[in-house]
């Protein structure tokens, strides 16, 4: 299945080119009242909607979905976790790149560990990324996104993938600097995530997945995710050794080589295999 | 006026030693759906419930405070800010204690910037901190926190304290190594807030605050806020240059010296100037 966030938080199921309105199933959805209790409402009752939007996508008609605004297909992540350097091209570049390494030595994955971008930095492919810091440099990256479907800590790496809901394209967009990632990832509307969800059970084998990236129709990035250094259950594995992972917390599994600036005006347009694209236009 | 959650989700004006249930307050909260609006529901609409919150304060008999299970004074923050290297005398120790700066050069929090700490790392004083990760250093960081009360981006300094709800106690739990901060110091139950919120026409000036903390009645941290390298304003103008800042957003305003290893069994006590004290256990 393939779940989208759509114009006023609507909830569509995507079947070719079209899109089923079938917000009406969040009738299922327990009540809810503050504090709201961890996890995104949505994927933590993900399986109990299920049936109800197939239903649903079965008798409404669709429209098509290149004329719908589409936002994250995540509202509430818990957390948005990210993997620093995890393509080993990148790496080489990384450490080639002074305007991307800063002068300093860049390490592997395993020396940085994981790190967090700000849930007020996430928007959909509707929504453009605004250039806060014009006076430095802020390049694209695309990625992998999973988002978790079922809590877990210390998750064993041979069970790792039956914690995932779907996954969708991510953009994790950067200023390059000595700040701490945390921050220099985190502006707002420096996290895309879109165009939509596809489950894991209509994805399956998330490692062998051509993925790329065109600005303004010039290639700039184009590898496969069965180069990531960590892989899909190995990230979730090793973050789950540190904090409970929920459901809706994201996973950005990292950006491969040919990361590079971005301009007001430009438009980024992102694919992955058996996802989809999106396009994301770059304002000031 | 202080505020705190207690026991089971129940909300508390705390007076003297005593706790007033003004749970009742929460019928004034708007109805919540998903998708969550972004920010504390409960700090988004504080400034309505406040007078409820009084008037029932001044009806319903205290019990001892002592007495009950305090919880985060924040159940549902949006971002975790924290700020590095925030005094100078503990700038100047990161570079002294090879266990603090892994062989590294340690630089100023504007090299630095800011980080995010994970929500799902976030307890109350009632709850033990976890060492997660008994083969590695993990310390004791106090520090001021304040909770942001008004959405705001590019805050002027001289605004800033106009967006502040309260100030608490905040601990800043931190495995040494050369992980980024945001995944070293994000393990579950890494973040301590209590023991309640001060409201900040309560606090009045944050900026002369006497801060320590005691491990197992041995004086570790004694410091004053008066000698942040960023103080509370400067940290709201800066943070709010890359994000928005949102109702119930946390800002760790960072540690003085005297961090050190904290093992299960420890328990840690801290306190700051017009906030008060909160215990809090270290487990294994």
């Amino acid at each position: 299945m393939r779940i989208c966030r759509f114009d006023e938080d609507r909830v569509g199921v995507v079947r070719g080119a079209l899109v089923h309105d079938v917000t009406d199933a969040l009738e299922l959805l327990p009540p809810l009242r503050w504090p709201v209790p961890p996890g995104d409402h949505f994927f933590n009752h993900l399986d109990r909607l299920r049936p109800r939007m197939e239903a649903l996508a079965d008798s409404v008609p669709g429209r098509p979905v290149s004329g719908v605004r589409l936002l994250s297909p995540v509202a509430n992540p818990g957390k948005i976790i990210a993997a620093p350097v995890n393509y080993e091209r990148h790496l080489a570049e990384s450490r080639a790149d002074r305007g991307i390494n800063m002068g300093t030595e860049v390490r592997s994955i395993h020396h940085y560990g994981l790190f967090l971008k700000a849930g007020s930095s996430l928007i959909g492919p509707s929504q453009p990324v605004i250039v806060h810091w014009p006076d430095r440099r802020i390049d694209h990256e695309v990625e992998l996104a999973l988002v978790i479907g079922r809590k877990g800590f210390r998750i064993p790496e041979e069970a790792a993938l039956d914690h995932v809901a779907g996954y969708c394209i991510g953009l994790d967009m950067t200023v390059r600097g000595t700040e701490d990632r945390s921050f220099r990832k985190s502006l707002d509307s420096f996290t895309v995530l879109g165009p939509w969800l596809v489950t894991a059970d209509e994805l399956g084998d998330p490692g062998n997945l051509a993925i790329d990236l065109v600005v303004d129709g010039a290639p700039r990035q184009s590898a496969s995710t069965r180069d990531l250094v960590l892989n899909c259950a190995q990230l979730i594995a090793y973050a789950s050794q540190a904090y409970t992972l929920w459901p809706g917390d994201v996973i950005m599994t990292g950006t491969p080589e040919g990361v590079g600036p971005v301009r007001p005006g430009n438009v980024m347009e992102a694919r992955i295999d058996r996802i989809g694209s999106m396009r994301v236009a770059v304002a000031g």
